[in-house]
């Protein structure tokens, strides 16, 4: 990963800011022949869609997704097909509403990274957060969309499981209630409370952070390139990567430096077809760096919105005081809508691994070894 | 990061396997000119190195580094200086123990790379874990060395901040407690306790996880190229590689999650000489994936080491049942010996986007501007 | 340089086939406050741009450049000015006219992509050549128009110095020639005999290839990372990858094999303000892979446009015989318009090269050194 | 390709200096279960090695190799086989004759690396060139001893065509002959002459320069990866970057300029099992950078040695006159012994492709198509 690229041999470089004509990425390494339309593009993209209930901004961005290369019809089916060659996606910036940023332009939103902009660059796009702005995250999602579609076989979900101090009751836990509530919460009694709750933080001109947990189903042993290009190191940098990440953990994460080494160690049984079978998944799926064949599970901490409407002390771009309060239109929760984009960054760097992998290793040995 | 390589600018390559000849590491791109003696390598080294206190490996190895490469004496100053090539160091294994490798060759042990290196590769070095040993983490502790001689200003410290499910009590903390006492904790009635803990653990043939801390002050404000270049994001990546590590934090981290937007907002003010002050450091000094100019704070758990006396169900490598059992020499707690890696880490990305930002930027603007 | 980018810190990642709706540009790594406007960029573009003579493919694409990221108006100067984020340049395709593909769909022309992206991909985009268009060439030339900019003091420019068998009279270079002829050519008799001899081409429905030099002036000393990032080596790269290229040199390029050392070696005297004198420049400007402060000269060869009217014998992609004979609108010489694809790519390469430089060096040694 | 380390998913890193002590190479990301014993190695190593006739340098060095990491043995067959991890290679220097080095350590070589290293990084390992010196090339030799076993079934041979102003005769060209004559000449009678040839001018204490070619057979069409890593491309980066090359071309390179484009587009018939008969093949083995099946042929122009007897105007370290003649063991034709480095670079090159050609497409399409 550098710049605004990431990946090895999946490679996506994104682009844009928040209030310029458009922004996109470039998906690179995609292998040939894989079916793929704008619209399934689309369908992603809507997921993370602002505007589609009052617990998120209320910009009304179409965010409707153009391929512009890298596709052609495959002749002997009729469908249209990624040809090997680059795959640019944009998306055009449609409410920009013209608005005042006398006060955001010229002082820092604690907790922002309006300051650290500046003072790396000497100047920003301080319209909507410019560059650094969570609208960048739907060229994630667009990516994550083609990744998807590499890694045939694999599920990857993610939700939301806690909201503030308040974590989702586990044995609620139903994939189809993600769906079903404005906080992709997989706990449809934690979703009903959440809404009360962020509705008293809206009010009061405040925010929240959240735990967001992503599950990978159906990856294959094998992927990951120790020692520095380890799985979950790739996945740790995605993820942090994502707009107001603070924490990244695999499997048990953290709670593991509680455990004890036989509780910690997940058993292995003979299982079917030559995959063992495990008695537990502390490992979140990943051993030494390298897929075990276990679901791949991680988490991911979103502080609150920085752009709140309580007013903080700070500091002008000319190093006098300043007091801000950052009116307009803010996700109370960002947490909620980068479950989508946690998605695409995981399916992102599985796409990359799978090719990598297959690049080292080929087909890969034949598990279990013979007698 | 890919492979065995990570860094863009200051890139560190490592090789070699726990019972090999050798391990050792390139490091590549470090600037010309800068002092640099065996001694100050061997000196990080030292305090990483085996067979120190009861409490880690018995393995004996001297863990003597020879530069082969990359610097020359300056004769105008007399002196050892880097000459801007790259710099390869070799650490000689000593103690490779003769032993009976029978049990671990043919099974796997739970919780540890054994099954993914087999099902990635095929075949893998089974003497003491082979790459994945903890033994490799030499390599980047002397890459580190150098690092940080290309940080002049820029004080790299870790500490171990919570043993099993036991915290240290922060308002101990005193930095120089952290070198007298065998666990590199701040807190010198923790260290007591650990004493204690740790020894009635190796007494029931268990292990247990950690969590670590490391701070690096006098990091200048700038640092990181986002969007997926972020500091943030290639700490997360550097901590994460980290051999046992399951979850990486910046700042308040996952506890971010449960703050209110105006809690977690760290507060400027008017600073001296241009910088601001800030008011608190939630942000573990990095905002929108650069730094503030604040300590960067990260903190990452270690699972407990998965090689225990204690029997565990498994499976062979021809796919039968098993029962494995680790003796030997093994770190009780991997995570105390990792306090000198995440330091390590920590440098060479400082060193890599220090010398990144200045290519992109150069000097970088003057901040405060002018009115 | 990989896949569809190149450049390390001033990165270029390139993207669109010939007839699809648009091709374009990332460029990422750019330095911030450089002024720049799409008219810098368009002036460029215009050089390149087809159907300005009847030498040229009579395609008319008014190639019109617009900037989607990494600008903002800097409200101390009102200019517009990087902001170190990434540059997204997009070029609609607007004569993509409709053709009867049906001869080149189902055939391969002898000596072009047309079977290889087949064989790779097993499809391809046939139209108009499809990625591997000298289409593409537009989108190096808007990014090295940015790579100029980030190159204050250095002059990058380059000329046709061979059509066919015919070189050009080196005494009569003139550099203010380049412009006024349709062929980039120094020499104005060379090029007034060109404009007969491609005639007599265009109407036997053949073509012929061309060699181009470019020369870069006020190339500082010192940039070049060597061994495997020297300067040379990458400029090879970056102008073997330009569309029909077969060969590349640097100063005396293959004429220095039949050189003595006395011959070759330039020697060097004492000159004005540290920098040396160089008495000759068979070097062209890089000894060692760095630059030595002289003028750096590249000579690259471009084979003959194999899409031509004469028939030749060819396969179908189901593995038959073919005979293939290229209507349409060609290029009777396609080195000619690659004299500004050579200078950009020279650009971007001097680009990268400069903040890589000053990323491990800093300002670099005060040379030459004290007594 | 950056700073040291070159190759994507088969990556070589070098390091090493001419009279520190030890140079050598890690070679990440080579497929497992490949057999790869030292004495395979050594073998390439002994056909570079110096002092093997009066025609190179007489410095002693037997480059005896070590396997440092990386291999193992395979308990199945009992082979030693690589285990996917990093394969360090170390090579002792031995024969580092102490020596005056009073001139050139504060004047420069003209057409030497010795300024542009000062100018560069401010200090430089002076003896025997340091860095920059042609011992660095028996670590590609060795690595790509270790590409050589990647590539099953592909045949890499180097040759010497040109020495000074003498090109062989193509129509003796003999492979086997390459073996017999200490100048890697494939016309035997060329040989002959060049003994004589080369006697003179070493009596003259002179230097000439040579052009080297490369044959690659049995690679298989689709490798490369165009826009920016086309094969051609990188091919032309990997030979351009060994010490003294001013040039480098594919198939018929810059005489394809020359050439009309009837006479350079290879014709094609049907070919057996699929693969298409080319009835010549001007391309050298590469068609929009991807490899069409055919021979990929490479060549390289070498400078002569600036290393010479003959008194050269030149410039101390600190910018006074100096005069410049350089005793000592130097090869006269330094093109004699890059024959091997050649075909090491071109092994390396391909390995690379290979495997991000598997890994982007992994079995590829079935070519032709059916009807």
């Amino acid at each position: 990963m550098s710049h605004n690229t990431f990946g090895h041999l999946f490679r996506v470089t994104t682009f844009g800011e928040s209030h310029g004509p458009a922004l996109g990425c470039v998906v690179d390494g995609c292998p040939p022949m894989i079916p793929l339309e704008a619209a399934e593009i689309q369908a992603e993209l809507d997921r993370r869609r602002p505007g589609q209930s009052r617990f998120t901004t209320q910009r009304q961005e179409p965010d409707q997704v153009k391929i512009l290369s890298g596709v052609f019809i495959d002749e002997r089916t009729g469908r249209q097909v990624t040809t090997g060659t680059p795959i640019a996606l944009l998306i055009e910036n449609v409410d920009q509403r013209s608005k005042d940023y006398s006060e955001i332009k010229n002082s820092y939103r604690p907790g922002h990274a309006d300051f650290t902009y500046d003072v790396k660059y000497g100047i920003r796009d301080y319209r909507g957060g410019g560059r650094s702005s969570a609208r960048e995250t739907a060229a994630r999602v667009a990516a994550g969309a083609i990744a998807r579609k590499v890694l045939p076989g694999i599920t990857i979900r993610g939700a939301l499981v806690q909201m503030g101090p308040h974590a989702i009751d586990r044995n609620n836990w139903d994939w189809d209630e993600v769906a079903r509530n404005p906080f992709f919460c997989p706990d449809a009694k934690a979703a009903q409370f959440y809404e009360e709750y962020l509705d008293g933080l809206r009010k009061d001109g405040s925010s929240i952070g959240a735990v967001l947990e992503i599950v990978a189903e159906g990856v294959p042993a094998g992927l990951g390139a120790p020692i520095y290009g380890k799985l979950d190191s790739d996945l740790a940098s995605a993820l942090m990567s994502i707009n107001a990440v603070k924490g990244v953990e695999i499997g048990d994460g953290f709670a593991a430096a509680a455990l004890r080494g036989e509780e910690n160690a997940d058993e292995m049984r003979p299982g079917n077809q030559g995959a063992p079978t495990f008695l537990s998944n502390h490992a979140g799926g990943v051993l030494g760096g390298i897929s075990t064949g276990q679901p791949v599970v991680c988490r991911f901490a979103v502080k609150p919105t920085s752009s709140i409407l309580t007013p903080r002390s700070s500091v002008t771009r000319t190093g006098g005081e300043a007091e801000v309060r950052t009116k307009g239109r803010h996700d109370p929760c960002v947490g909620i809508r980068a479950v989508p984009v946690g998605e695409a960054m995981v399916a992102c760097v599985l796409a990359d691994h799978l090719l990598r992998h297959r690049g080292q290793v080929g087909q890969g040995p034949s598990w279990p070894f013979e007698g």
